[in-house]
């Protein structure tokens, strides 16, 4: 906890300052003020993040983290478990979804092992940070004890940390699991007070009986556990999963190192909520990718207040959502830094401006 | 006519044969189907576009079509029409929004005078279509004769047929016309039959009073001109602009060559609503790009059928949402090409399907 507590000790808030001179540059762009919408206030909020008026985006890094979930068994997932296993060596061979996507934005992908219920084969792109052979089954007892709970936050830290030396300019964060859409309706429900029926989606494809048990299976985990709303660690540790509580660590330490966050979808958004529960001054490193398919994640962004920049119908997890988003922020950085003023074009400032 | 007449006789129906054979291949690659949305799709679309399994794009173009509006003289913008002339050289110049959009996803931007009310310095990069000095005042006469909208269109065509021969895999449309948000409100209101009202929002930045006054114009103009909604060219020249008319030729262009069109914001999707009308069989090869914040530009979407790819809030047009959107064609398209399937990766079809 010693680890976390420093890195939360840490964050900085953004620059007002920078954001100040971004927001005039932007209004002094050769456009109606405004007219780029979301495009406008994001490059405001990375100067921001970034304390730079013109920040670069150079090295984009998605991370990719894996772990199996005890409370599979009870037929909440429409795939067995085995698949995390052979998701994270199609992740390694490049074939997955998030390579794809990651290439087309020019990202690399760090894919990390935080709890799949197998042991993994050596691979020089495989990140070995396992705390457990996955979580416990929380309809029956706790998913993971409090210390496992500290140690994947801490895992995911020291994923960015490693990577930083490589350079990180922006960060996409993924997750693969087979069955984690049905703790992170649980961390939804929990954290935000929900009823668990109000945030639990149909994950990879559950008809209405499947889906009734998958709510029932939420509403007997958090009876039995009783996770204590006001204390993060104690939600992730008894309803959450490994691969989220890496996730929660990956979002504190971007926001310990001044990177910013693009979080991908639900499950991202579950470790979201766990991470800004721990640390409230992590939410302005937050940049939500997409409106997942998932109904819990539309609850969970207007919670954090974030709007997300992609409505693709996207339930595919692996990070996909946020490859696609960090573009668009780099989009958005290429305005402010390139676009010519109302001085240098030549058009008249006070005619095109109000 | 007998150009356009030719143009819309050889526009092919897409391939229903490819896209079969392409949504088969998505539903083999390793994710639960249908879970990366308007992403799968998309693809689908462009390969029975351009009649390939795995179509490549490498030549973007976005077209970006200026004029000029009499009606402006109304007061129905914030700006003054020589902002028009000023933001053609800003685009000559590269300084522009669609500029530095289009290079962000590597196309190259084509821009066509189609009406400034200026002559033009000639410029290597600039196309010369001029139809006229611009339009004249709907709220007071036509805004073209018959013969300036139809020689409108076919200039859009040529735009497409000159470009053709430097290879074009994707195409986005784009405009640039002070006051154009108000012709787009009256084609919009004309075609589909709504309350003007209902379909006009503040362009670049009205007030509530400025607002009831393009409101009154566009009702002035539609009742003075009686425009035709069954025929589209009477449509366009009574109601319309030359850069609008200039968009709906790029559109069937497009569509002729078999070409996916990107159309961009609120004035293109009017240039839709006036090719869409005039030759249904152009629907397939529309893609939207994204949700304007102009108010008509929602119903438009809905009218002619399209779910928008994004929604920032956009409002600039130039074709900068449809910049943004080519980027996510070539994902979808990528997808379909490079991503694994589940015999390939190794991933048991059975377990992960349904």
């Amino acid at each position: 906890m010693d680890k976390i507590q420093q890195v939360i000790a840490n964050i900085q808030p953004l620059d007002e300052q920078v954001m100040e001179e971004a927001r005039r540059r932007q209004d002094n762009l050769t456009k109606p003020q405004g007219s780029l919408g979301q495009l406008e206030s994001l490059s405001v909020q990375v100067a921001g993040i970034k304390r730079s008026l013109r920040p670069k985006i150079i090295h984009k890094v998605i991370f990719t983290l894996a772990g199996d979930h005890g409370v599979a068994e009870e037929g909440v997932s429409a795939y067995p478990s085995e698949v995390t296993l052979q998701m994270v060596y199609n992740f390694l061979r490049g074939g997955a979804g998030i390579n794809v996507l990651a290439r087309h934005v020019g990202a690399r992908v760090v894919v990390a092992d935080l709890g799949v219920a197998s042991v993994l084969q050596r691979h020089p792109d495989l990140r070995d940070k396992k705390v457990a052979m996955g979580t416990r089954n929380m309809a029956k007892e706790p998913a993971m004890s409090r210390e496992e709970a500290l140690r994947s936050i801490e895992a995911g830290i020291e994923l960015v940390e490693e990577e930083w030396s490589k350079g990180i300019d922006i960060l996409g964060t993924g997750d693969m699991g087979i069955g984690n859409t049905t703790p992170s309706s649980a961390i939804t429900a929990v954290i935000t007070g929900a009823d668990p029926a109000k945030v639990t989606g149909r994950g990879t494809g559950l008809n209405d009986e499947e889906w009734k048990r998958k709510v029932e299976t939420i509403k007997k985990a958090i009876e039995i556990n009783r996770p204590n709303p006001k204390d993060p660690i104690d939600v992730l540790s008894k309803v959450g999963g490994l691969e989220i509580g890496g996730i929660a660590g990956v979002i504190l330490g971007g926001a310990r190192f001044g990177i910013p966050v693009v979080i991908d979808g639900f499950i991202s958004g579950a470790a979201a909520l766990i991470a800004g529960t721990l640390a409230p001054q992590v939410k302005p490193y937050l940049i939500a990718a997409h409106q997942s398919v998932e109904q819990g994640h539309k609850f969970l962004l207007e919670y954090l207040g974030l709007k997300p920049l992609l409505n693709l119908d996207l339930r595919l997890g692996e990070g996909t959502g946020a490859a696609l988003a960090i573009s668009l922020v780099e989009a958005s950085l290429k305005i402010l830094d390139e676009m010519a003023t109302f001085a240098e074009a030549g058009v008249s400032e006070t005619s095109y401006r109000r």
